[in-house]
């Protein structure tokens, strides 16, 4: 069931392997990466949980994890109204707009928006690098999706502890040189990094991302995934890799 | 040269296999692991550095770094009497009493004894457990080398913090477990994570070892260097172990 009318010009249609569903992106900009498809897999939810996307760009993560997990209600977090746009246009496609809403929004207050206390899982592939003194375009949509424009981590981690229930779970990839920022702020805004997994991209590499799972108010004790290694010595995808995209048979 | 004076009834001497280097150990306490000698090969200092090590035990790091760096003086700090006995004699049993001076002083004071930013280096392998509500010993030296019976690890960071230099370096082993006490304490305390090595058993399992250099003052940026994998499949040592010990060839 091909809905053109969904389709800009300047944008393409492409196939998630996953469900059936399918992804409207632009043609320019950049396209989701590993990181997503990590995050989204990593993070799970319950039937009644209420689940957030801090900064769900075209929507992918929303997309892959709705086809993997049981929810009541997620709510995809976009604060650049084009990019929201298109995730909307990403969900309704789908026939996923009553599961999925998209909501136009600057992360620092989703609290206004779902409540205090209210919400069980939260998923984030937040922009990973810090903006420092390089000046980069503010309507720019790469920008904003990278550098820590509109948000930091900071800040995005102060919302997430706001709208957490206790006990709630906060699933976050980013890269390995900001553990210490993460592991701070995650400790400072009371909730606590419970599980681990760095990607390397291949063996004996160091890690280019991290996947965390914090707890709101969980007890301090940090476990450990054996690394998740991307590539073999051949350049093809490692088997754990292919189980994630769906490929594993 | 042997000197069997040094050396009490109920305690024995084994050679650290590195130039010429022997160790009185007590024959029931429990021996130095593989943790002290990773941190004391990890860690490195210049020609005029003041080094300490927090809770030295039998002195065994103060040993094995003073043969592989140069630097202007040890002071190795234990607050057990019994013991920090025992590290006096294996400093002066191997000659180094000049170089290395055991202080047998709490942690929380050792900024009386050296002064506040006099330090260029600080290794630990401090005690890794919480005592938790588990009834211990107070007087059992096992029980304090591995539990935070007598300094926990926000005081041995708060105090590292009192006698590090600027740009100073804080070298700790650790459970990775704990890793984000540490990263908390380390930049709640102004010494930033800098550099990381994991440590596991085996290939593809979990870590069970942490090895952190840390940088007083330093810019938030943290390092990798690729997992150190202590064992092959056949239960052999690795490489890069037998390296570290000595043994390459």
């Amino acid at each position: 069931v091909k809905s053109n009318s969904l389709i800009k010009e300047d944008e393409c249609l492409d196939d998630l392997q996953l469900n059936g569903l399918m992804i409207i992106q632009k043609k320019k900009a950049f396209k989701f990466g590993i990181d997503a498809v990590l995050v989204a897999n990593f993070a799970s939810s319950k039937e009644n949980d209420i689940v957030c996307d801090f900064g769900t760009g075209t929507g992918v993560i929303p997309l892959i994890f709705s086809a993997k997990n049981k929810f009541k209600k997620i709510y995809a977090f976009e604060i650049q109204t084009d990019i929201a746009n298109l995730a909307k246009r990403n969900f309704e496609y789908n026939k996923l707009q009553e599961k999925i809403e998209l909501v136009n929004l600057d992360i620092k207050n989703v609290v206004d928006y779902v409540g205090k206390s209210s919400v069980d899982v939260i998923i984030s592939n937040p922009p990973y690098f810090k903006t420092g003194g390089a000046i980069v375009n503010e309507n720019d949509y790469k920008a904003i999706s990278r550098h820590e424009i509109k948000i930091d981590l900071e800040g995005l981690i102060r919302s997430g502890n706001e709208i957490l229930k206790p006990n709630g779970s906060f699933y976050m990839i980013h890269r390995p040189d900001r553990l210490v920022d993460i592991m701070y702020y995650f400790r400072k805004y009371f909730i606590e990094p419970k599980l681990i997994q760095f990607v390397q991209p291949k063996a004996g590499k160091v890690p280019n991302l991290v996947i965390i799972k914090a707890v709101k108010n969980g007890k301090n004790e940090l476990k450990y995934l054996p690394n998740l290694v991307v590539y073999n010595e051949d350049n093809t995808f490692t088997k754990e890799i292919d189980i994630i995209y769906g490929r594993e048979g």
